[in-house]
């Protein structure tokens, strides 16, 4: 296995600039000179840098949605990508695994934040999502979302597997993050119907006597996605099967069967699902 | 089923000032002139006032830590409190269903951000954790983890089981976040460890052929737990035994059977837990 280094470089602060990709090399902060990924399929991606070779990215500051690697010829797609690749594959694991991915923009990178010249570190940022779509030039891409991240240090992962000692006292930092406001009624109301038992499992949690259940989107409200947060677009899941949901590891047809886990979806009769948010998890969540 | 109000009264705003309790209850804000909860066991508790009654109340502004209801005569523990009164019944609700809470600070209570005089309505939190100890004066309380949340509407529970229309549209709003800073590696390695298996029940989700678990601290790191960031605290669950073991829904014994669900929790040989965070469990978190 890789002894790949997650997290902040020792030495390197966020705002540091180097004058080219080489220079980012010799630094430690992305290793390859050339891709925009620095991953593998194993232990994950650790770095990216934005430099305008992709048409699709959009970069908010704080939130970037990033397009994966592949299919790209003189920054223009040509054909589709897939999730096989060591940087799209290793983006995804970051993701799942909650490891921290370094940012670099570079002077070629369209947005108030990139540097003049040469390539400024951007500090970290972790993989929120993965959902898939046709991009600008017709092909389907993989897209990543990475929200930032306060600076953090992680162990150097030890050949041989002994535990990282971690720390008895971890310290807090205070970050700011862009919340979307949810009429709670809406979830609150979605769950009562169902008695909080999972649509897919029909199991429930039950604390102390109070039942838990969480409202999960159909058509997640995020950008660019922009769901709805109506009763139409929620559905009512164990955590379980609301992660499985989100990461796509299953979806729903039409007629509530459920693609790639078998079964059906239980629905209450008062409860109307807007069919078009199932038909959007399926082409953009859960593609297979 | 009572038609309780969540969220923002109308008309009231964040640092409005009210005389008195029964000005308050004329409001909409806060509807016992004397009971510290406005809350029932049934659809859960949407308002708290904090005004020195509870010696154990710990107020840090944007988070508090609060005493729920009972055993209290003239500002004194003096007797242990219980899970089942109204108020903290309530308050359990809210955390679970994901219910806004109004909090108003009155002239009593020792805080910077306390009224001269009167009572003073502080907007909305959302009760994030639930935990037991002895008090500082002996007996049994229940605490509950509040945190501060932008305004947010809420529809009207509907008696008769419509579900609320909600938005097409929600909007966005920003906030400051307080993090605890985790070694990434710590829990990325014990998941490892495990080939992101849960310890309960020996499942483990895969998206796309990449295997993801959780990385659950058994004594919570947040405040007062203060627990550490190390192997010997942290577990390797699914989502669904995460929740069930943060909320207190079992727990688990020094010979690592499992208490309330029956089992056994598997423990790679390489993993050395620290026992004294099991009985840290046991007593704080899951009491029965």
């Amino acid at each position: 296995m890789k002894n790949r280094h997650f997290g902040d470089v020792d030495g390197i602060k966020e705002g540091d600039v180097f004058p080219d990709r080489q220079a980012l090399h010799n630094a430690g902060v992305h290793l390859p000179t050339v891709a925009g990924i620095d991953g593998d399929s194993i232990t994950g991606s650790s770095s990216i840098v934005l430099n305008a070779g992709y048409v699709d990215d959009l970069d908010l500051g704080d939130e970037i949605i990033y397009t994966g690697h592949g299919g790209n010829k003189d920054g223009k797609q040509v054909e589709d990508q897939s999730w096989d690749g060591a940087g799209n594959k290793g983006l995804l694991i970051s993701e799942l695994q909650g490891l921290p991915v370094r940012v670099t923009r570079g002077y070629k990178h369209k947005s108030p934040l990139s540097p003049k010249s040469g390539y400024q570190y951007s500090g970290l940022y972790q993989v929120t999502d993965h959902f898939e779509e046709v991009g600008k030039h017709g092909f389907i891409i993989c897209r990543f979302r990475l929200e930032k991240i306060a600076s953090t240090t992680t162990s150097p992962t030890i050949v041989g597997g002994s535990l990282p000692a971690g720390t008895a006292n971890p310290g807090r930092t205070q970050s700011t993050v862009l919340r979307i406001v949810r009429d709670t009624a809406v979830s609150r109301e979605t769950k009562r119907l169902y008695n909080y038992q999972c649509q897919v499992c029909g199991i429930t949690i039950e604390v102390k006597g109070v039942r838990y259940a969480e409202g999960a989107h159909i058509k997640p409200l995020g950008k660019p996605h922009d769901g709805a947060d109506q009763p139409d677009n929620l559905l009512c899941l164990c955590p379980n099967h609301h992660v499985m949901f989100d990461k796509g590891v299953f979806s729903i047809n039409d007629d509530f069967t459920l693609h790639l886990i078998g079964g059906k979806l239980s629905v209450h009769p008062k409860h109307v699902l807007d069919i078009s948010n199932l038909k959007y998890h399926r082409e953009h969540i859960c593609i297979n």
